[in-house]
């Protein structure tokens, strides 16, 4: 382990040791941090002492706020999360969006906070970012399975399809602050099922 | 004019009188300040200065920063915008998504500072909704000019089918940070408006 190189990417050693330990214990307090004070407050140094951890160990490993914010969107996307499969495209969008309107509306409202912390940190941007790069990857699964299914003509663009079915949702529970309406989920999905049999995401631009 | 009111709305109240000419000067300070300094500088005492407008003026008009910006953002909806009419729904939407990423991507990047103070401030964040609200209900002649043409069934859910037209160029360029595609506000417009024509707008959800 290089102790000085300029950014180590917080790499867990030994998974499930002291470094992984220290690292969660960490994400915890940058979280708890921000929920609590917003981002004004959120400091190398408050993050250390709210998880117990030497604040030299911080900022060797984190470097700063924007390497914490990082570090904790990077950590949520290397779980095993994976869409749901419903056994139709809009089904399986719906539940995608279900997903999205949970954690928009969710208390504490954590997603918004790193949303929001994304604006202030140009590394946070990035993670994010990569974040929900990683979920889109994902969710081309669900594409794939509605072109096996016959569903959709082969060459569909999955992201675009994807996008479509999703910004809604954050336009209207981020953007627009509009009271969650529990029907948009599916609408949203059935808006870009429609528009996707229809031909929006195959034919030449 | 009440001088104490504890919030006036600024009103001008003889249009291009000094009053009016105050408020271009302070709103003009405001997002000149917010480019070159960001959020962080933006105060009352710095407007002030930069408009060479008494501080107490500006105090007793606007308050604070929340109320600058909430005033920037209600003096933009107050303008004679409206969409265009290229003689189609999916030419309309086109057009308005083509406004929407030179907003988004037009330097200085003005728009994408004001959603990002949008994040910080209460009070910005309800002004951006009113400037939102004003032009989606300002576009709904778009969805009933469709209507007249027989393009679309009445009853089309206006606000939903612009909301689902407009979204995914804010998705792509403020949330994602997506590199700006030439094609995207062609290729939204047209998912829309197929999602529209297959009734995705119309039926009971």
């Amino acid at each position: 382990m290089t102790e000085n190189a300029p950014r180590p990417a917080a790499p867990a050693r030994r998974p499930g040791g002291r470094t992984a330990r220290t690292r969660a214990q960490v994400h915890d307090a940058v979280v708890a941090q921000l929920m609590e004070h917003g981002y004004d407050e959120l400091t190398v140094d408050a993050v250390a002492a709210r998880a117990g951890v030497h604040r030299t160990t911080v900022y060797r490993r984190w470097r700063d706020v924007g390497g914490l914010l990082a570090d904790v969107l990077d950590a949520a996307g290397d779980d095993t999360w994976g869409p749901r499969d419903t056994g139709s495209l809009e089904g399986d969008l719906a539940a995608l969006n279900d997903e999205v309107q949970a954690a928009l509306t969710a208390e504490p409202p954590i997603t918004l906070a790193l949303i929001a912390a994304s604006f202030r940190s140009d590394e946070a941007a990035q993670a994010l970012k990569r974040f929900w790069g990683k979920r889109y990857t994902l969710c081309e699964e669900v594409v794939d399975r509605a072109v096996r299914r016959g569903e959709l003509p082969a060459g569909t663009d999955a992201r675009a399809l994807l996008v479509a079915a999703t910004a809604p949702m954050y336009h209207q529970l981020v953007f627009l602050r509009a009271v969650p309406d529990p029907g948009l989920p599916g609408q949203a999905a059935r808006t870009a099922a429609l528009a996707a049999a229809a031909g929006a995401f195959t034919a030449a631009r």
